[in-house]
């Protein structure tokens, strides 16, 4: 066999398995209930809505559903998305959409038409791994900014936009996950948003609004999308169908500027051609049919009540006033859970595992490797039995290891 | 608005739309017979069966359907790729396969794997656009080696070779599409597959074979693939549902060592975590019920039938002894065309779409920009009757081009 050291790319050479892949295999151990996936509940799937229109597509459009179609996304998935971003309070046109293989493909495309070796990205601490890991793969300097219950704090990242101009670095976006935000499940307040863009145009950077779960709201009222309050075009919204819909369908959607969404749309060209016509026409006939609203009110519903369950367990079974603490989250997948900085979660990793029960180390989403005394839960996936009694089980070796540090 | 020309990374402010990408544009006019894309005929996607196994699917196995996937590809796919591929003389396992957003996304993966700036990549005279632009993108220097009737002409390849061994550059792999060559419609012979699989170990590099057509058959007997042949684990192989099934689902696998597919899995993982599992698994469904071997079987002998039609069009409207030649190919859903070297293609191209006909001038895929005189042409797409009148018009165009240059 060839020597592949040689012939592997310089990035290639260094890509290693990341720590957290490994660890999450040990979540699949049986017996383990597991907070650690970002998985929607399979047992929400509209299975049958989906046959129904699965079919009519068949029948009434296989030419074009089983076609290649344009690099952008299909006319009348676009139309749809036009039509949903209203609702959002967004006003867009469809040269502003290009469909993408999910967001996974928009975070990827951000990487290849930004990101230069070395350039700053800003971002969240804690903020979502997959974006982290792709703009490493891409070999950018990540600067975190610490958040709050409120998002990101906003002085702070003034403070750091002040001295990358100082150091003329080439900073490029601001990558943020404002609504219910993976991992920590905060939402952005509505004078920080404002101030964001303030910044944005007094600092020439982007601002990338990674939006997959804003739509899954329990109760409270929905701050204004970054997207709906640009003025100056300078934000850059990543969408899913994978939260709202399903994610076997791999869809979702980049809304920008027409120049960005041309020069993304070159570079997916090379990415994979276009996204599956067959599953973006599904997904159209699913929207115009009003099956997207209603799937959305159903989901909301059943995460609400899974969440729900969580906020009640960890009450009941985490030691009171020894500073442990959790977010409450108003929507989303996910809360955060947050011990005494001298109590370290990755340590309690394995332990957990033994315990049969998982979640996923805060210091992942630490771009600066803090964060070893947090932990993301998940809510959507586990039974509403499974999370009572992981939640149980966590707590019982927290209580343990708190007494043991003491 | 920010100032994009300082976001954009430096690749992709040099990123144009292709004049390929342009002059296609073109062919979508009224009334144009278009031998220019490369689409399979929709006539002959299977729909009824589709649509059996896309409610099977969906009625008996939606939890997995619906849901993310392995990077890797869902087991049940892989299962059937390995049968099949067994059909080819194949002998791989499982963990030989990536499953990828069809071709497209295995030429990526190739770039992110491999390429680093400068390496210079080896390729056929002419060879695969697609194949070309990704390499390109990722900066590599494209070599091209000539080909003849028989394929790429090895003695030439050794000659490079050693040239490029002298140097010490960091050439890392033979692109080749083997079967019905995309865009000439050659097939390399069985005797030059031996020989580069011999060079590529005597000069360590690896053998990549793109073969989307080669099940696409008419007559003759098939020789080995390269991954066949291959005893040093030296060949990768791209692979794709889009032209024995439909390209409307973005299905295709990469069959690899081992090694190279964890690589490769790393780096897909970053650009869409999964491919769509309802598409997977409604193609393993596919595939198990015996509908892919009738499909290409049904597909042959369509594209059989448009070829010599094709054929039958060129011998009845091209000029006779006037160094106007094409290829015959025996399968796969192109030919290629030749005329006299001070005859352009390129030239001809807008006065071909005033006379109401349409191909992609055989320059584009030469990477030394040679091959103005040639072009390619595509039978699957176009009815019959299209064929032979878009060929008369374009014998035509040709016999006043040959008299005006006399």
């Amino acid at each position: 066999m060839v020597d592949l050291v040689k012939n592997y790319a310089i990035t290639t050479r260094h890509i290693k398995g990341s720590i957290i892949r490994e660890l999450l295999k040990l979540t699949n151990k049986p017996g383990v209930i597991s907070f650690a996936g970002g998985l929607p509940d399979p047992h929400a799937f509209p299975i049958e809505w989906l046959e129904e229109v699965a079919v009519k597509v068949l029948r009434e459009n296989s030419k074009a559903a089983l076609q290649y179609g344009p690099t952008e996304g299909l006319a009348a998935l676009k139309h749809e998305i036009v039509k949903h971003s209203k609702k959002l309070g967004e006003n867009i046109k469809e040269e502003n959409i290009l469909v993408t293989t999910a967001s996974q493909q928009g975070l990827e495309l951000l990487g290849k038409v930004f990101i230069d070796p070395s350039d700053p990205i800003i971002c969240e601490l804690p903020s979502y791994i997959g974006g982290l890991q792709v703009f490493n793969a891409y070999s950018a300097k990540l600067i975190g900014v610490p958040m709050d219950d409120r998002g990101i704090k906003v002085d702070k990242l003034e403070d750091v936009l002040t001295k990358l101009q100082k150091e003329e670095e080439r900073y490029k976006f601001l990558y943020l996950v404002p609504d219910f935000q993976n991992p920590s499940g905060v939402t952005l307040a509505e004078d920080r948003r404002k101030k964001i863009l303030d910044l944005s145009n007094k600092f020439n950077f982007l601002v990338v609004e990674d939006s997959p779960y804003s739509e899954i709201r329990f109760e409270g009222k929905a701050p204004p999308t970054l997207q709906s309050l640009d003025k100056c075009k300078n934000v850059i919204t990543l969408r899913t169908f994978s939260k709202i819909f399903v994610p076997g369908f791999r869809l979702g959607w980049v809304v920008a500027n027409a120049d960005i969404i041309s020069k993304m749309s070159l570079a997916k060209q090379a990415m994979d051609l276009c996204t599956s016509s067959f599953c973006q026409l599904i997904a159209a006939k699913f929207c115009e049919l009003g099956y997207l609203d209603k799937q959305i009110e159903l989901v909301s519903k059943r995460y609400k009540e899974k969440r729900g369950v969580m906020l009640d367990a960890l009450q009941k079974y985490m030691p009171a006033d020894a500073g442990v603490r959790w977010t409450k989250p108003e929507g989303g997948l996910f809360l955060w859970l947050e011990l005494p900085k001298h109590v370290s979660m990755d340590d309690m990793f394995l332990e957990a595992i033994e315990e049969k029960v998982a979640y996923v180390i805060g210091s992942a989403f630490h771009c600066d490797g803090s964060g070893t005394n947090t932990a993301r839960l998940n809510f959507s996936f586990p039974t509403l039995e499974e999370i009572d009694e992981g939640i149980k089980r966590l707590g019982n070796l927290i209580k343990k290891k708190l007494v043991s540090k003491k």
